[in-house]
């Protein structure tokens, strides 16, 4: 059995871990951290682990990562960066899902947190984590970035099409939108039933912080330089991102958009193309790991429509995590992991 | 492998039953049928079983279910009666989910349900399905009638008292919540998120069709006559069942109704009485086969208080119908039922 | 013109009092304090109110009440008791929608908000607020303390039973719902999308702060001493009351309990009795300051169930104080508020 | 007062436009019609209308609109087509709400509709209804055809950068998103509680019938062709559109886009600019005829994303129809419509 430490349990990235390591067949959660919450039990917060996991929150500074395999940091920005180093150094192998070593240019992270980074030596070592297109990097990383929720979507709905060099990639849009749980488990009035339900908006059209981690990651698959306008937007639901994407089609690209889809993740078992004509809706990834994709030439025109599914906190955050660490630990990729999702 | 049918499957608990029955490790779903879906795959009305589930939809009439050792029925009622016979004579067991052979007394049924009885002989014989109470009786049955939804939480929440004899038999109160689910997958103006979203209210307070096998299944439970005045309401969500129960205390009646309730669930595995002070809330059992329940005496007055919460297509539906056959069929009664609950 | 002041004006019951007295023929809001926003435009905190508000908040310290014939309060509790004895004092007339008056007597207060009563002499002068019981007293009083939300739905639905002492009242069972806007505009995790939304329960079962005030209504109305078992629930929506209400019919109980309720309200512009076999839903009220109410006698049994509903924050707050306001100022009771509910 | 008939009163524009009609001071609604519901009173379909209306739907067969001043069609398309040009000819004043008249083209609209257009020389007359751009041919208009929703939003939106020639017209994008009531009051599985609920999906991307209506209206207030790539996208709510608008600025665009949409909307009662820096949602306009939009040009780049949001069944419906009447009848334009939007 995988000996597995989570820090930072208390959120919504760290009850999906639970749900999942709590049934994977090989892994064993043997310390979850948190500082507010050191010493509750983990079902007295998340009570739908009543009955199958008798954990309570520790004190990080209490110790018993030092024993893990594997370490999951599901923490704010600006946690990882503090502790990742040691762990890294004693080698144990980390799976980071906040965003702190997502940009491989530590300034552009200081410039979009707001705050110095400090451990920037690991950033470049970081292999983005990103299965569908960085899984050969992963299988031999010390740490592993994880992809944000909106980047992973927008980044399985444009790969096809930038390999390709299908689009004109000066002006990729991308008009996502997401779930409250996005958000996090925190006390904020925005988030309310209150006003946030029954209401739509979009919000960080100005800038995002998942821009630039969106646009390194989309030129990595281009190897040129991508530029992307993205505009999220607040659903009143729970989970699920939505991304449309929308890019112009260059002289020369692929006729049959739906088979290079279909043919650039037919040995994916975790991104599903749907036959054409139809299009994904967020419900029916609900608590599993798959990416749902469509792809749509409204009129024949040269404007390519890409619709994409997940579940922000499942291949958005923590089964993708999961995903990453069977990749690492040379488990079968779907270990732990086919959940079917819940409709309705 | 435990060859299965299913008839019906275009509801909700049919797909919740193949979702559960897909990962059973001792089930293999062979048949599924339904008259108006005949054709069709079942991922391209259900999204969630794409990758998981090559099955299409059979006519009744094209037969598949001679073969099967165990048929489910997800029909509507008056479907089942005219079918189960058949299915019995010939020596197949059944799980019905539907409402037809709750009511061990075909007139009763029919003065509610406003048809003729087509079966009234397989009333008397049916196994009432709530395994909690009447699991003895299920291991040797051919044909067993799955409680309903509401009766589910209502039963499990009474039981204790009615057990021990410490609350009056003749003015029980159920005030019972339903997510939209529970009025099934059919085209109804009221149940549309602009009819049956952003509101609460009442509905069968007259008298609900629920309300005769309640009062059968609690009679049985208490060994003499007791009445419910049963008000279910229909909450602007899609999962869940929450039942508020109120009964008089006699004298005489256990002081300590928490251990009353611990010791009379210690050995369930799918009913979780919370610690004292707790109350339950729908969300802790979304997805899971479990019932959270309740105690609780307001004021240390004579009105006792019991809440109770089930997801209605797991607990209430399909789960327990997975957990009917596994009793019937001597395998662990928690097989292909330990999905821990979707949280957020 | 009357000049209205409004102290606390940053949450639901704000906003609302300030949608109704914009579009108040008689009334002026000549000013609206808040510590925390000071300074800002109202307008900023709420979208709605552009183009039709110019107002800022004011801090409390800073005057401006002291112009005003009307000042309600709609803050929380604790707040009002400090401030109100001066207002009172100078001859200006206040609607107090928080708790700190409602109760006559303050010792009970006391053990209910676990704090001291700065100004219990007022408790006894306060007049309570619910129009349709207690109208004539609202004409002369100089302080208001307007009934709470649950109170209002639950004593509405009551009193035509208890008036004609129809009911035992030794044992009511009040089942309630609320919409999540009953909990304030406050950044609390349990009240988040991602918490309270799919997911119904009960709350304060053991004793909600509500309890008291609704014995001491019910009790004046019956003139004799009431108890109530008194259950909320919280409902993933946003606004509305719904009031499930259970009673023992008395021998010598009025046979035609529709004409009973229709009768004690034919007079009421605010209160409509539903015709014999419909019920209420919580959105035909939405926005508007009508309480709409059902009675049934299931199965022609002993228990009256009563079902009402109303907008928590019109007829549940701030629709009732503008309410009270006409009634105190001698102007059509019904005047601002004649706005039609919103469905869908 | 203005004698009004309402054809087609049990969805939800229906009773939107009584909602509005029924406080207007210079309106009388005198005839509902309903082929299904005639004979039914309106409150007890819209029980917010109890107190109110006593009106009953009436038989279109049976007359009582020739007497009416102004004639609203509420109904679903190929309807008003049939009855329209018989009230023109005997001189009534027509707004029509469906999409019958809104295509100068009735080839286009045959193509896009599917049926043969019984009255075509009528669509070369009607006048397009959109007040803010069509306002002065509204005045003696006899027909007016109502813009639908989504156009209202994407044309305010997209208007005022077209009107400056500041954007390429060859590739504007409109991502958009409209709670469930646009899909009207029509029993259909796709939008139950348990469908569209918890979850968010585009839908007519290969080709939506509102595309056609964009552009012929894009183009118009361009001067040239203008072609939209037009995806949207079903909210897990019950009302409001969001329109997010990309477009490419061009060389010589003006500098300052706010003060261009600030000027541009200036004197429009019902278009409300948001301070640079703010973010409309949709909440903020629920029940009111107002439009607000931002403008944004994120990291200052090329792309000009414009956010935009209305109430479906006012601003893009009902109260826009209200506004037509006002126009057309020479009535102040903000007559009946100065609602204030309900927050929360």
């Amino acid at each position: 059995m995988i000996k597995v430490g989570i820090v930072g349990g208390t959120g919504y990235a760290g009850v999906e871990l639970l749900r999942l390591l709590l049934r994977h067949p090989q892994a064993s959660v043997a310390v979850i951290t948190s500082r507010g919450e050191a010493g509750q039990r983990l079902d007295a917060l998340f009570p739908n682990l009543r009955g199958v996991c008798d954990l309570a929150f520790t004190d990080p500074a209490d110790g018993g990562l030092d024993d893990c395999d594997v370490v999951f940091f599901a923490t704010p920005h600006n946690v990882a960066l503090k502790t990742v180093p040691d762990l890294v150094e004693r080698g144990q192998r980390v799976i980071d899902l906040s965003a702190d070593y997502r940009l491989r240019d530590a300034a552009v992270w200081e410039q979009w947190y707001g705050e110095p980074h400090t451990s920037p030596g690991l950033c470049a070592e970081a292999v983005y984590g990103l299965p569908e297109i960085t899984r050969s990097q992963i299988v031999d990383a010390r740490l592993v970035a994880l992809a944000g929720c909106y980047p992973t979507a927008i980044q399985l709905g444009f790969a096809p099409l930038l390999e390709a060099k299908a689009v004109d990639t000066s002006g990729l849009i991308a008009s996502c939108a997401s779930g409250v749980s996005g958000a996090g488990r925190q006390a904020k009035i925005a988030n309310l039933v209150t006003e946030a339900g029954e209401s739509f908006k979009a919000y960080g059209v100005a800038g995002h912080r998942h821009l630039p981690e969106i646009e390194q990651g989309l030129s990595a698959v281009a190897g040129s330089s991508v530029s992307v306008t993205f505009v999220p937007h607040l659903v009143p639901m729970t989970r699920g991102i939505h991304a449309t994407l929308f890019a112009q089609l260059e002289d020369g690209a692929p006729e049959d958009l739906q088979d290079l889809f279909e043919r650039r993740y037919a040995d994916e078992p975790f991104v599903d193309v749907l036959p054409a004509g139809s299009l994904p809706q967020t419900r029916s990834v609900r608590g599993a790991n798959t990416c749902q994709i469509a792809v749509t030439q409204p009129q024949g025109r040269d404007t390519v429509v890409v619709t994409a599914v997940i579940d922000n906190l499942v291949k958005g955050a923590s089964g993708q995590a999961v995903q990453a660490m069977n990749i690492m630990l040379g488990l079968p990729e779907t270990m732990g992991l086919e959940v079917i999702a819940l409709i309705p």
